[in-house]
């Protein structure tokens, strides 16, 4: 069986059909890329909504509040969660137990969380085919949630159409020095659980490392939200909806899809280069052998690199 | 000139040249892989030591009363700080103010903040070279500390030879979602700033989840740490150096080894290939021309990468 079924499939928007092909993605299964040219041209309706932040600032919530918000006004929405943080055990299971409860029972949405898989990388690509996955099986709103720490879920969120950065107030000086970092990714800040003390000077705060920043014609709006009792999700949708349409108009956006596009070629190619050189199972011996050699230190990784390279085709 | 001055001032401890190469690694220079052939056969000596846990779990502070318990015994301490979460501005520029007041002073302490540059990867092998860098000079303990929240930050940590998690008592459930993975990672567990509430509740939650884990011989032990008023540094050094000598003699850390070696192999190999396919005018003008065409949707990225790869020697 071809994918020429299953891209039906998940263009009608069968949820087992693009819960089987995310499945494919994230396996990196041997017609995934012949699915995904299929998917690409179906592309471009949804609004991609990346939302990141640190741990604590409350991400999921606002991500369903979000999404109820979005479910009242009739629109399906797909939410992927990037779960980084179990290297070996893989996905995360607490917050997919909670969210079970008010939006599983929902078939306007689908939820997905994805997790690190071995060590080829890949999490990147495999999310952002399946925010295009969704896209293409007609979800209008897609939510992807990063943790915004890495460099890789950092990379994740940018690739969004509009890029939320959630914090909250009165965090440590960890969190103030991360705050310079990510506030650049951000289309739209929100101020999270802004009933507590110091939300005021949170905001100030937020105010001048803005002023700062060089955001040529977007002055990404704060908005602050009590996610938990639902406060401040109008506005959080507005302010989303305001930055997609000034990014219709403005010129800025051009450079940025073709630094996202950019990106994702590289993502595949990394990707691909390193599959066809470690294809076979005469690579794939070699390089036990040299990771074994590397380990007891009688030979260098470079040079182990070095003859990898010289092998391959 | 060659790189043999610089390997031969490195190899006799001048902070200078190990900046001088450790900026080489991190711009992948030229000469950089022929400097690490030779870094190479020099290391072993130095015991490296990852910290990693969330933001705001006071881990920089955790790090320098290490690092200054370790200058009381009279050893040369390398501290490398990943701040990944400065994409564009780059560098853990706050945490090196701090860090200046106590320790910079100190000639018997090398800092070094390692910040993400580019698109192409290559913060962890810098990291990792970084540490090489520092053994071969003769630091006797090198730290690295990162944020364990990213998949690259989380991969930096392991490659250490004893991994350290630093928690905190009562933080919300994203944290203790996240706790189960980063914990897998922990060769010894820190619960800092103990003198807070919920301790006994967070120690009793991380020995049940380590009942929990298949850590083999190994039980990791919890070391209840207020690392601002230096409260149960010495406990720490002594949880580190049992965790080290039980490695020395494990049959696991053999795997261990072979596992981080091919981890590096693979790292280096992604890079030095994608490096490769992109050498020249005529590949790089390609991926601008592909990467338009991807981003104004006439193409998908998938055929792009196709195109790329049938060109590429």
């Amino acid at each position: 069986m071809g994918s020429q079924p299953l891209i039906d499939r998940v263009t009608a928007g069968e949820p087992t059909a693009v819960a089987r092909a995310i499945s494919k993605v994230e396996d990196n299964a041997a017609d995934s890329a012949e699915l995904m040219k299929q998917i690409f041209p179906r592309t471009g309706r949804a609004l991609i909504i990346g939302i990141t932040g640190s741990p604590g600032a409350g991400k999921s919530t606002l991500v369903d509040k979000l999404a109820a918000f979005y479910r009242k006004g009739g629109e399906r929405v797909g939410i992927i969660a990037v779960d980084p943080s179990s290297p070996f055990s893989g996905g995360a299971i607490l917050g997919d137990r909670i969210r079970m409860q008010s939006l599983a029972l929902d078939k306007g949405v689908f939820i997905r969380s994805m997790a690190t898989r071995g060590n080829l990388g890949g999490l990147a690509r495999s999310t952002i085919e399946a925010a295009a996955i969704l896209d293409a099986a007609g979800y209008q709103k897609i939510i992807i949630e990063t943790v915004g720490v890495g460099q890789d879920e950092i990379e994740i969120a940018k690739t969004a159409d509009v890029c939320v950065v959630v914090l909250v107030p009165g965090m440590g000086d960890d969190v103030q020095t991360m705050k310079a970092g990510i506030m650049e990714i951000g289309d739209v800040l929100v101020i999270n659980k802004a009933d507590r003390d110091g939300v005021l000077r949170t905001e100030k705060e937020l105010e001048s490392l803005l002023s700062f920043l060089a955001h040529a014609d977007w002055q990404p709006p704060i908005v602050k939200t009590v996610a938990i009792e639902s406060k401040g999700i109008e506005d959080l949708a507005a302010a989303i909806e305001r930055s997609r349409e000034f990014q219709k108009t403005a010129a800025a956006s051009a450079g940025r899809r073709q630094a996202i596009a950019r990106w994702r070629i590289l993502e595949l190619l990394r990707e691909r280069l390193v599959a066809r050189a470690l294809a076979g199972d005469a690579a794939s011996e070699k390089l036990d052998r040299l990771a074994a050699e590397v380990a007891s230190k009688k030979r260098d990784p470079y040079s182990a690199v070095d003859e990898l390279l010289a092998t391959e085709q």
